[in-house]
């Protein structure tokens, strides 16, 4: 049980980064001193370091009180750093991870060899990474005589994994919808600074969004990623529409270095790894048989709601996981 | 941040029990023995041990390992045990509660007699119980050279004492609505038994339900309590209709020990302390200056949605707190 609770807490705070963290997966870690909570960390995006490298350093500075440590940024540096300065003070403190840390050397060093270095005295692992090039990492830590357990909130932690597992062998697709408390989708009912930084930062990660043609024409959007201060990347778009004129001062068609089709098929989604769907209920009604999941937020308002008169498709979900982002709420969801 | 940490989990288990603790408060309390979580619980009901008993009966059998305590259910009981046996094993420990310990003898002894007796070296307390017979916790611990902190998460604490602070000096009402996902809410969508057995729970500590007319025509509820095998209780019923002439087979007519009203005003209110209105979005319209909460399940469907065509008034809410309920989401939330 009490394993249960620490991997809670690592999974809780990986889907924090859920989607920004593409290509790689979301992966939380939780360093434990006896039995005393030292870090709570997630990855928080391709070439930042791994979740077991942000939870390390960050018990190390808990433990050490060396303010040094939290200088260093990149994943080499903190591994060095801690190869040379942890003197064994983690020999009775257990790392529990979402996922089996890394073997292979990619930009940095394998999470499984820091671990061993460090001298854990014990591995908590919710799930393992079967698919990738990265895994191994239980079988070095074994060999190294660290204590290690598998599968604890293993189903959480692999539906967690799922856009990672999805994206890895074909791609991943989500809806993302936003409305008011009493399902009003006109004008994308998103409250708040936080859930539009998040839609911006997810436009930074994905390859495609698809969008239906009058929401093109009634919205006029742009898509870009303005509100972040260093992207440089804005997704295609695939506008579904039978009807191919659009007048092309729309913004969305005037965004550097992006590719915008216009089609009455979904073909194109074969060339793309990480797609957003965006619309309503027309839209959903077209695509819900490739949609993996459903990204749903919800403004705190209730008013009239007059466009919903027509015949929806029932779809049944499974809440997977739901986050307060500023005054609304962010639902991760599954088809059931 | 320590001890933001463990008072935020005594207050996310704190509201597990919101509502079912009437007439006390939802309280939540967590000890920790050198940084090392011991027990997170929360005061389950009236009648039943308050917060600081239960965590500490669970503390000190993780401490000794002694299931003679796991036996005890009456808080007198657990008292009276923990005086004789605790041999100063808390002494390093602290108690984090989201409100001021009791100090006055009720049904049993006060909980700030329990931490003093005990010798715990400090107590976190997230607000004061200003305005409550039980209220100078504080004040006896800080005689006992209890190392005393108040005031962490705050807000946070009060907004979860809401409900306690206002049936105290008068009346809470909550408006229930259960609705799917995209705003429907013919048919009362609530998809499971967990969330059926809160209803019914909640129906066991309220005082009064209001609902419309035509509801109690068309749905013909029996508004009992059911589903609980050890409830007796069955809260009286206010029917807000202008047409005093109902089939009086239907069963909430037919519920012992219980007063139905059919008025066409909510004067009714002012003899009641804990009060649900039940409904759709003319009963949210005629009621809503009387509102203090919103409780709302939200189902995990998506389908054709044709009864919100009626004007409905502007509502902005704020979430206070959103739980799992089951396979729905159940959201408190407040005018904002």
């Amino acid at each position: 049980m009490v394993d249960e609770f620490f991997i809670s807490l690592a999974i809780k705070k990986a889907w924090e980064y859920q989607f920004l963290t593409y290509p790689n997966p979301a992966v939380g870690a939780v360093v434990v001193k006896d039995g005393k909570i030292l870090s709570i960390l997630a990855h928080h995006g391709a070439g930042k370091p791994h979740a077991e490298v942000e939870a390390l350093k960050e018990a190390y500075y808990k433990l050490t009180n060396d303010k040094t440590i939290l200088k260093l940024k990149s994943s080499n540096k903190i591994h060095e750093f801690l190869y040379k300065n942890h003197n064994n003070i983690f020999n009775t403190s257990t790392i529990y991870v979402t996922l089996e840390p890394c073997n292979h050397y990619g930009k940095t060093p394998p999470c499984s060899l820091l671990v061993e270095k460090l001298k854990l005295k014990k591995v908590v692992i919710a799930t393992l990474d079967l698919n990738s090039e990265a895994s191994g990492g239980v079988d070095r830590l074994k060999k190294a005589n660290i204590n290690v357990k598998v599968g604890v909130l293993e189903k959480e932690a692999k539906e967690l994994l799922y856009p990672f597992t999805k994206w890895q062998k074909d791609k991943f697709i989500f809806f993302k919808m936003a409305q008011s408390l009493n399902g009003e989708i006109t004008g994308g009912y998103i409250s708040c600074d936080e859930s539009l930084d998040f839609v911006h930062e997810l436009r930074d990660k994905i390859d495609l969004i698809i969008i239906g043609g009058n929401s093109v024409r009634v919205d006029r959007p742009t898509l870009d990623t303005r509100r972040l201060k260093n992207s440089t990347k804005n997704p295609d778009i695939l506008i579904y529409s039978r009807d191919k004129n659009f007048d092309k001062s729309i913004p969305l068609f005037n965004i550097p270095n992006r590719k915008v089709f216009i089609e009455d098929n979904l073909n194109e989604i074969n060339n793309y790894k990480f797609i957003m769907i965006e619309g309503g209920y027309e839209m959903l009604k077209a695509t819900k048989n490739i949609i993996d999941w459903h990204l749903i937020f919800i403004a705190p308002k209730i008013f009239s709601n007059t466009n919903l008169n027509k015949p929806i498709p029932l779809i049944e979900l499974n809440y997977l996981h739901t986050i307060k982002s500023g005054v609304d709420l962010k639902i991760f969801a599954k088809i059931k």
